[in-house]
This record gives C-alpha cells, structure tokens and sequence, in this order.
C-alpha cells in the first residue's frame, strides 16, 4: 500500500479512549518514548481493528504538520 | 509556550525545498531515524525563520492523525 | 515562539464545552464580535489549562482556511 | 448557504500570490486589523473568481483551529 | 456561493449521530453507493439543520485529500 | 491495509499537474463522473508512483469533510 503522505511512522498502540461519538488512540513510535495521539469516529476505530499492543503505522499528510520554533530561532 | 495539540516532538530541520507560494521542511525526531514534513507558505518560512539544522518541534492536532493497521491487524 | 501557521489571531476565551473524549472551545477575537470555535481533546484542554476570561491565540494553518464568495462574486 | 464549520467571518482580500500549482490569498477581517491567509490551488482561485478588494467569508472547521496560550496561562 | 475546495460533490444524508459535543453525519453520493462521512460539532449540526433524507453537498479540501495505490501501483 | 479515515472510494487518476514543490491529481470516482482532487507534494507523488489511467483510493478524514446546505435546507 502506497500513500501521498509524506509522515509515515511505525509505532504501538499504548491507550485508547472512547467517547459518544469520537476515540482517541494514543501511539508510541517504535523505538522511542514519543508519544502520538489520533482521534477518530468510533466507527473507524471499530473497522481498524487494533487494541493496546497492535503494530500501526502513524500517517499524517504534511500540509497539518506545524513546526514551532523558540524565538531564539 | 502551551497548546492544544496531542502530538508535539523535538526535531531538526534537515531540508528545505521552496516553490513559487509553499515550501516542504523535512525534519529527523530528535534521537531517531524518524523524518518528518511540513509543508508551509514560503511566507510561513521566512516567518519560522529556521534553516537546516535548527531545532523545531513538530506539532500536529490528533484529529489530523490517521493510524494504518496491515490486514492481520 | 515561532510557527509556521499563517493565521495567529489574540482572542479571549469565551465558553469550554466537554464531551466525553472531545471539547468545545469557543473565543472571542481580542476587539471585535467575531467568534471562533476549536475542538480538541480533553486531553489538550486540560494540558491548555485555559477556562472562561483566558487569553489565547488563535492559531490555523492557511491551508486549513476555505474562502466562500457570494456568487455575484 | 448553511455549512458546518464552526468558523465564518466576513473579510476583504488584500493580497494574491500565485505559484506552480497553489495559490495564497491574505484577507483582513472586516472592520479589524486582522489578517487571515488562504491557501488553495490555482484552479479553485479561477473558480471563486476573487480580486483584491473582493468581499469573501472566511470559513474554517473547529477540529483544525489550534489554541496556544502562554506559559503564565 | 462559491468556495475554494477543489471537491464539491451532491449527496443525501443517510444517518446523524450525536455524542457529548461532536456528531458523526453520514451521506450517500447521488446516484452512487459511496458513503461519505462528515464530523462535526453539536452546535454546527444544528446550525446546517440537516435530517436524515437532506440534500447537501460534501466538500473537502484536496489538501485533506490522501491517495491510496496498490504495491503494485 | 485498514486505517481510519471513514471515507475511502475507488477512483481512477485522470490528471496530474506539478508546481516548485506541491502538485495536484485530479480523480474520477469510479462508476462516476465526480471529480475529486488530491494536493500533495512532488516527493509524495513520487512515491506514490501513479499516471494517468492509474487506479487509486481516495482517502479523507471525516472531520477534513464540510457539509453545505441550501438555504431553504
């Protein structure tokens, strides 16, 4: 499977949480104590299929990255 | 500094491509092989002010985090 | 602090809405009636650590911002 | 025409740049010192069929309006 | 009314569901059996007063529009 | 692969255009004449490895899909 993202990152379902209508799924990315978070409709997160410890790859289009910088620059 | 979005990593910017209105910054996660993208006016550069290898952090709403399982889930 | 969001607006905090994985913050732009809403996480609102009367920025990447003209144009 | 953003505030375009394939339109909010910027392709520029001087509504959806507030909160 | 996203489709909507603050509506492309699904505030489904049977129009930017292509491409 | 974006549809690749650093593919959904457009950057199309004719999926995130009503809803 290819994609147009630039950000494709493997990483492991550490929590998942479940709202009315929303989920949010927190990541570590493999090999790293960085921590990533996805929100999705609980539907998606029902046809994702994964609990705590399943392998995903965290994929974000690189047009809803921000970097930040300190003002030092 | 404080913000709303889940995702928020220390980076370094190791390259910069420009075009007529945007411009793609790859960073590397601090302390991994992980790279990043962020695609930004070139205005937002100049703004930023950063140049290969100036320290950022990537920072990215969860909503606009999409997980990838393979089929074996 | 730095970023390459093109939008960066000062605003007041005006009303925090909380489901039961997402909230609603609504503010005020700092001098004018308009209003914006952000959604986020519990999570990030709490990280935020904003409530009503905080001060704020409204922060959106310019690809984020969808222009609407009448059709007299 | 009713939409669901959370986001629409009346605004004048100030400024058009134009590059390969996007385009970035800056506005000011009406009756503000305010500037917002717009990126979108060349075609959807034809399309809406804007000047400068063009009164258009900004529009944007909560899940992609970031709040940042400072350290002291 | 004319808009900047590249992606303007007609559709009916075909299911609404509510949770704490967001509200997940689901749309059928005319005279196809794609289903689309939009994610909203509570407040921003009132606003589009939208029910089950409504004609709307599905719009996105196609900076939030991912392309997915086989291995084999 | 499953991921969890809950809008994914078959279409075809009919146009590609390239800028400095972004490029636009434009889609039709399949079995339709709808059109859809994707923006990404050069690197990403690359990677992506589609032409003209191509088959692709076309992703988006549901809270990235705005609703628009007429008026008389």
């Amino acid at each position: 499977m290819k994609h147009n993202a630039r950000n494709d990152i493997p990483a492991e379902v550490v929590e998942i949480k479940k709202g009315g209508v929303m989920a949010q799924v927190t990541v570590r990315l493999k090999g790293t104590d960085y921590r990533m978070s996805s929100v999705m409709t609980l539907d998606s997160l029902e046809d994702l299929g994964v609990t705590e410890g399943s392998t995903v790859r965290v994929v974000a289009k690189a047009v809803n990255v921000l970097l930040v910088a300190d003002d030092a620059g």
